[in-house]
């Protein structure tokens, strides 16, 4: 056992120094390799919005799901910036799919991030499901207000020492 | 009933013209008036986290909700970068508060935003909750990557002429 | 004549001082004041790219129009940020318009901006045209890289001290 | 003939999915190679501007080109937050020249970016040429804005498996 | 004496609450006023730096300079999203002065910055140094890195409910 | 003597070049090595400043120094986006440390990055030290604008063809 490793036992919050102090974490003894993260969430919609994204509006339903879509991807790339422990990373493709699923009442999102890097990608995952749920709830919020954005969680990362993760039970997006 | 009323009920989805593209709707005909906006959501933790708060290392958990409240001011003053369709505004205050609520099993944000400005601060609220929520998700994340962001939705708006919004029921913060 | 309109004649080049110094010129003694501008701009198209648009990947063709102008939107927002001696300024709409001209073989873009500032919006609409095209040139860029981004101008704008300008001759759009 | 040449044959705006969703797409199979993008474009003057440019301002005449040219660099530098779908990339070098040329009534910027990545670095030309653009027209509009940014497009690429690419004709800097 | 008076002579440190939280200050009682805010600083240069400035490369140090101030006058701008807790703010102009003083062996550089708005633009001005100063560093650092970043602080300010405040002694620029 | 050497001793300050024209070096010869930089500087403390932090608000100075610190490491990711002519780099690591000195009558700040690029990280150091300072300057400037940012300077830097470089006298962090 190294003594990274030691320590990490000792100070589970890695990103806290023995007094507290915030750090981004050194990530310089590792090395490059493929690393990817899907993340999930959903925004529920109430009856009026869900009825209006049915029919009504249905032809520019998919405008609002690819401007949110373009949303999360940008908002993937800007993770460094706006969370503040988190290492600026090399993005090798970004997916973020947003899918309205009338029977769940909710706009189903789900992205996916793939990196050869140094450290894993599960924050860029979870930022862009997060972008594109504000995203939708921007342009929806006129219809109504009563949306909520929820179940945003890693659904499955693989690379880097600690492996791969699955979360249990699978997945919000397949009931 | 004036024209723009009218246009909004045949067009509900105000975000989009008639032929679908995005834009930026024109707040150019109202006049700056006090608007506030509360918003709330929680981090779900699992057990080994939640004892881990509450025990071994609750000496740092204060100091893991102090960044975590940074980022989200932060993020909120940039919300209109991250979000498309949003105006810049100008934000009078932005206050972010992250709770450790161990029965609850979960770290429970809530935001409040004061401006005087045309349009309202609902998006501001809810991109502070998110931020912050994901910086808490990276700090632990460490620890076990079992949390899931929930909840995230607007709890109250004042001002503008769509007038309050009072969300139903009041407050997950107060089970 | 004011001294500011005699210091202006004197040093037309008002973002410089007189030693040569870039500054932010003073915009104090302006008032808020009702704002409007227009631009142009269009991205040349080889004949392969033409046809792939006009029939192929014509069910596509939309969607990059579409994320070209929401990329159009968001850096009017920027302006600020990226033209050194731009003023941070309120926006009140943005709007972006792409569209395919086959037998122009280009995309025509479009943007108006209005605010209620005390300095005009010319270069956010420029910014909104040239972000845009520059999206337009990534999206086709897999095709076919001869393109070029052509015409960029201010077609119009109204408000301010200087008051109205109209481009001559009227528009590209309409040939 | 690999698969994703397959693809690329069968859906060439590669930005999208078979569903028209927006992507950044993978380029985790690639390796990191050397890559050059040139760039150019120009500003076209009127009479006014050009004589004051030419005469009575001429000390500050390399103060602008100076400012264009420290915004390009900076410019090229955030293409990947500005474009939606462009990825981040490591830049080796970023030059961009502004000359003023009063035969051709015009002011010539070009770019030259060197990288060492995955991905080319066509965006990252084109952006700095269309900020140092932009910025000159920000700091001659108070002249005149009878200025229309022209011929904005790639000159030579290297590197990457697509290879070089020449523009016919070879350049519009040379009369 | 008004209850935010009184507020604040208890807990003089306004940016954190009660519990210590951070919080953006509400300003939303105040109204908007002309405000102005001079501040300066120096970079410390060792003797080959110096010399080269003096001599050799002279016709190159107003470019260093040029750019300094260039880069100063963006860093202002974007104050608010640096500092946590700095609220956005409307920047009537911004002004960075950057002297070469070979008797003093240093860089001196002075920032003005006026605004109409509800708070004080302190932080701008020092923030416009700070930018500046950094930059002069990167400019000159492959000559020499014995380079110091001196007496940045506040020279003056008016505006505003705390009324004017001048440094005392006058200022580090007039030795 | 290879080349690149002979032009840096003909042309020191290397972000320009020989018409004085700003660029980002290029890098693109250099390979990847790991490379350290440590920066400090401080902030001065009046009287009435010392004594508040030292006694009655003791309990929040904490929280003081910790908003700053995280300030300073999110600074220093954006370096290249601040300062012109800065690289985009990869950090390993960055730590930011505040420190109140009674005796010193300062807020004494110190950081560490490690990376393993292409070029070095002394900026990231140094902006990361002023980032923090201004961020403490904000929090404490509503007790007293008597603050003054000095001693910002290199303090060591390994790694890259210049080899280690140590500041003299060693350090102002020990009196």
């Amino acid at each position: 056992m190294n003594l990274a490793k030691v320590e990490e036992i000792k100070n589970p919050l890695t990103h806290l120094d023995e007094h507290g102090r915030p750090r981004m974490v050194n990530v310089g003894d590792k090395s490059a390799s493929p690393r990817t993260a899907e993340a999930e969430g959903w925004v529920s919609l109430d009856e009026s919005l869900c009825n209006l994204l049915s029919e009504g509006a249905s032809s520019k339903k998919g405008d609002v799901l690819r401007i949110a879509e373009t949303a999360g991807i940008m908002g993937a790339k800007r993770t460094w910036e706006i969370i503040p422990l988190c290492h600026p990373i090399r993005l090798d493709s970004v997916e973020v799919q947003c899918d309205f699923q009338p029977e769940e009442r909710r706009i189903y999102i789900r992205s996916r991030i793939r990196s050869k890097d140094v450290t894993g990608v599960e924050m860029e995952a979870l930022a862009a499901v997060s972008t594109a749920a504000l995203t939708v709830y921007d342009m929806c919020k006129a219809v109504s207000k009563n949306m909520i954005i929820e179940g945003v969680r890693l659904l499955r990362k693989t690379g880097g020492k600690s492996g791969e993760y699955l979360a249990t039970p699978a997945s919000g997006g397949q009931p």
